[in-house]
């Protein structure tokens, strides 16, 4: 595998997986790991989109750790989806992730990709861009700006193809910031995906959440599950079991 | 103090106040005590409604723990809402603390009291009936039903209220189970009372919250924070050092 300038392999700590990144560029943190995670209660067979997905991190996490049939990796910028073919190949995952490289607002105007038809996919997963455009001078030119904030893409934009890309009753994964939280919740109505499930992420259990990963389902009934809090580090600093348990990692633990 | 059939008078545990209530009635649990605590950072000087004040009991704890004006406590039952005078007067807060017996529903239609007038109250703070009415046939002759139940007035009928009586920038504070948040915090932004800070209570650190504690503010800008989590009881059975410190109880701690 020949590499770019500035890009290298990393090992993701699960199955032998690799992933290619760019120095330079936005690299995957635990939320990708935690909403691969969170997803994997996804059936056998699922067809599936990744919206937004950078380095086809999420894609690749929850082909290995689910039975999905075919998940569709959506990133708008053109070498970021080269980068995550690579990875791709990489894992030899080519039968099952596919990245395509468009703006996810063109999905519903059809001009984006015959393979994402409306109401045809059972699960949807997500980490978009976290924080707000500011108003004001933004240096565009910044390579990582568009993977944190929404400069091409906002929350609802994500949540609503989110609504035109789900069947009936398909599940919308959601990895995000709390401050957003009621945003999201009052996004995911607005479009009929009713919130069902909502875990908190803690760096220790003393404090505030840093992390939500949310669940919502399609024309589904109200009623919300707040999980137990996920907490990411005890009080020796160590990661606490059942963080190893989702990196994999137990053999490795002590 | 003469009490009435099925009446007791119990201890709050705090600075020696006194709350009546009817043993085969709607008796107050922790929920009480915490939005109390919860809303404690109420200024100097404030005057607010307590919306389904029942026994009382949220409308003594928080004139003991802050330096209010004045709190009105609405209650639809005539029963509930006489106890609850005399318990006002049995701690002594008759210049602080005013029952009013209406359904919190004619607040809004001007019927209910001249002194709930729109737009004059610097917080509104409530612990609601938690439970959606089934359809299908109810006991109304159960006693505790209608302060469990939303039988007279709904979610959307308090919060509707809440945006009538507060003032601009005036803070709601609201107990609830976690299962409705997705309904609080949709109904909240309908009636531009912005949800500001989330408190989520957990009976033990490991298992999902039971109780949320919810702060909105009337036409404030979006940004939530949610806090650590409110653990009730710790490893060891007993309750943890914020709750002996919520009851007032560090003295008797050991």
């Amino acid at each position: 595998m020949k590499l770019k300038e500035n890009e290298r392999i990393d090992n993701l700590q699960y199955n032998n997986l690799k992933i290619i990144q760019n120095t330079k560029g936005f690299c995957f943190g635990i939320d990708s790991i935690l909403i691969s995670d969170f997803a994997k209660e996804i059936r056998k067979n699922s067809i599936g989109v990744d919206l937004g997905t950078g380095t086809g991190v999420i894609s690749i996490l929850l082909t290995a750790k689910t039975n999905l049939s075919k998940i569709y990796g959506v990133e708008i910028q053109a070498d970021v989806a080269e980068m995550a073919k690579r990875s791709i190949e990489l894992n030899h995952m080519q039968n099952k992730v596919e990245i395509i490289n468009i703006n996810l607002n063109e999905i519903e105007e059809g001009e984006g990709n015959k393979k994402l038809q409306r109401e045809s996919f059972d699960f949807i997963v997500t980490n978009p861009p976290y924080k707000k455009l500011k108003t004001g001078k933004v240096n565009k030119s910044e390579y990582k700006y568009i993977s944190r904030h929404e400069l091409t893409a906002n929350l609802e934009d994500f949540i609503r193809t989110s609504k035109y890309l789900l069947k009936d009753r398909g599940s919308l994964y959601m990895v995000h910031r709390p401050e957003r939280l009621v945003d999201i919740i009052t996004l995911m109505r607005k479009y009929k995906i009713e919130p069902k499930k909502i875990r908190f992420i803690h760096s220790k259990i003393n404090k505030e959440p840093t992390l939500i990963l949310i669940k919502g389902v399609k024309n589904a009934n109200p009623f919300l599950k707040i999980e137990n809090p996920l907490i990411i580090y005890n009080e020796n600093g160590k990661y606490t079991d059942e963080i190893y348990e989702i990196y994999n990692m137990k053999n490795i633990k002590e």
